[in-house]
């Protein structure tokens, strides 16, 4: 079964707005055993409405209508979905009534655009609303064995999300053949997205039944496998023999089983270990202390560390020596690697790491390029470094570099 | 003019990822005087693609496809373009060279899959893309008075941006008619949103021509006036006459008068000043670095810090006497102006900033509750500092204090 949300407001096509019911509905659906196929956003403009719901019953089972359903001239879904349809609008009396009795308890006089809210397509169930005033409606389209589904839910999320879970949830239920899905997510570090995706596809290609999401962020790859079946060990079996496939391939890039981010497998690898950290870091500028302190407990295995931005700081906080400095220049394997030495020193941490380079735009040169950096790693046996040029701007530099270096604990603590 | 933004990716419509592409698109678009219609998200399924692609083109005379051009099978943006609109697809050569290019300098062999990344629809005009490997392409479809302008842009952010203002942005201002968008952006810190729209109602209500949004984040309101007039110089006066009488409104909340961020004004008071500055942070554990950093050139200011996450950390690095944290709690005043007072002094900074408290979701006690922070400033007049309780997750009680340390230091400044 394949679904369709459409949600309605000119405000969610301004660069300020997002629509974000869908999400929710997405992840219920979802549990049904219904794909979300496409999502569409559709400003409050009748002929546009139309379009968007001729779309959406051509290419989908059960579409999802949020929002136009106030009392406002904006408000048009429902004679939209009547024009598509070519569906009549009755007004319902009890509805009318309903209306009434909400005004009075709020002591205003009702606004004859109220009325609206009354109006009912023919051959629908009126879905009551208990946050507020414009009622949801549930429209069954059956003829032989053509059947769509037409859910037209109020827009605000504190209204959406109850009706939707109260009225729809049930009656889909009813409807759709029991669906188990079954979910991995697995996750690996610096293999770039071609690579992955040329070691993975000729494994997830195998597998039919399972959806297969690759998703790469800087120096990421996220992995989300979804299988759907009527039978939940089933599903299971299958998600899981893929993943198990796919780990195997990733060898030691992959890094979590389970969708744990990089730094709480760096600090389950700190615990584990009983080894402590701390970093000294130049052009990530704290970034890489500020991941691994995102995540709660991290107290227990990070000490903390050092933003060396000036010189005079890589000295007094790592007690890299001036003269290193001078020498090999600040962006150097030589003062990356008494940053880790330093600063493990300093804090008594059993694992120390430094990171140096040109985050750019400005300050690189033709040996020492925007993008350079160089990260050490420091233990009480050795202290080592690599050296990286990453591409992008400032931003991005900082991000790869921080996935970098907490990679590079990872595989010395593993 | 109506455009449609067509975000393509299967994890789109998961429940765990949004498009934000659409966002930044719908504001250039806007400023050229093109309208958002629809926007359309959908899988890397080739059949929807061509529906999406297919019903774009049928009520919108500009479509920007983001998303689906990489080298995995999963990209089938290309392919579903030349199969809606019947048109070939033919390798390019020079992109050919430049993706081999491209791979030998990340030491990589090619994979073959990743080809496809060179093949252009007929007619199309390639896009170079200098942050990544699939280029954009750009496509004019005249057929006497029948115009459709079609992009293909990459998905990831940071491609799809840039490449967007650096090749499609000149393009459509040379076909589109000129039109004068005036705009201003205010920001303020710290000012409840409510109180914020109390204030400022009353007046960008009387600018019915003139259209006002408000934003909230952490901390932080961004006010965006926007007015468009066949005039500049009408559309700039209005524009500016608003904004004047906001900035009145917001008194000492203001921090921007155009869009700038906070860490770019106290970089910039820094610099007025001649200061420089050093941070000791606990529970940002680097988020206040993080922030100041990611400004090209900051390091003329900013010194450097100290994630002081341990307590023999915040005496290391910033002197903080041991019996002052078994005294009074690692989160206290005492402490919080210690590593003020310590990090300034450690450093010679000009102004010193400290900052202890509980971000969660654990720690909190009845006397000390999650959220509970003190920020502290020091130089060479006096050290003082402030006690704040926020709200929310450890990120968001994270971000606001990242955001009133930001404050107090502008204000000190200023």
């Amino acid at each position: 079964m394949k679904s369709e949300i459409i949600a309605v407001g000119s405000e969610m096509l301004t660069p300020f707005r997002q629509d974000t019911n869908s999400l929710y509905l997405t992840e219920k659906l979802n549990e049904l055993g219904v794909t979300v196929a496409f999502k569409t956003i559709v400003g409050d403009r009748r002929k546009d409405l139309v379009n968007a719901i001729t779309s959406a019953l051509g290419r989908a089972d059960i579409v999802a209508i949020m929002g136009g359903l106030g009392p406002t001239e904006d408000d048009l879904t429902r004679e939209a979905v009547a024009e598509t349809l070519s569906l009549a609008l009755h007004r319902n009396a009890a509805q009318v009534a309903a209306l009434a009795a909400r005004a009075a308890t709020w002591r205003v006089p009702m606004p004859s655009n109220n009325l609206k809210q009354a109006d009912v397509l023919d051959g629908a169930i009126l879905l009551p609303n208990p946050n507020g005033s414009a009622p949801g409606q549930w429209l069954d389209l059956t003829w032989q064995d053509y059947r769509k589904l037409l859910m037209l839910l109020p827009g605000p999320p504190n209204e959406c999300r109850p009706l939707f879970d109260a009225e729809c949830l049930p009656r889909l239920r009813e409807i759709l053949p029991p669906r188990h899905i079954a979910k991995r997510v697995l996750r690996a570090a610096m293999i770039p997205e071609s690579q992955a995706d040329k070691l993975l596809a000729p494994i997830y290609t195998e597998y039919k039944d399972v959806e297969t999401t690759i998703l790469a962020k800087a120096g990421d790859i996220q992995l989300t496998l979804l299988c759907s079946k009527s039978n939940a060990t089933n599903a299971q079996k299958r998600v899981d023999e893929l993943a198990d496939r796919m780990e195997e391939a990733l060898e030691d890039w992959l890094y979590s089983s389970n969708n744990e981010s990089l730094e709480q497998i760096v600090l389950y690898y700190l615990e584990l270990s009983q080894s402590t950290l701390a970093v000294a870091e130049s052009c990530t500028g704290g970034m890489i202390a500020e991941r691994i302190t995102s995540v709660p407990g991290s107290s227990r295995s990070f000490l903390g560390g050092a933003v060396v931005y000036s010189n005079e700081l890589k000295t007094a906080f790592a007690g890299v020596p001036p003269n290193l400095i001078t020498e090999c220049g600040a962006v150097s394997k030589e003062v990356a690697e008494a940053l880790a030495f330093g600063i493990r020193r300093y804090t008594g941490a059993t694992l120390g790491l430094g990171v140096t380079g040109i985050a750019g735009p400005t300050g690189g040169t033709e040996l020492k390029p925007v993008g350079l950096v160089h990260i050490a790693l420091s233990d009480a046996k050795k202290t080592d470094s690599i050296e990286r040029t990453f591409r992008g701007d400032r931003q991005r530099i900082r991000e790869w570099t921080t996935q970098q270096a907490l990679d590079l604990i990872r595989r010395r603590l593993r």
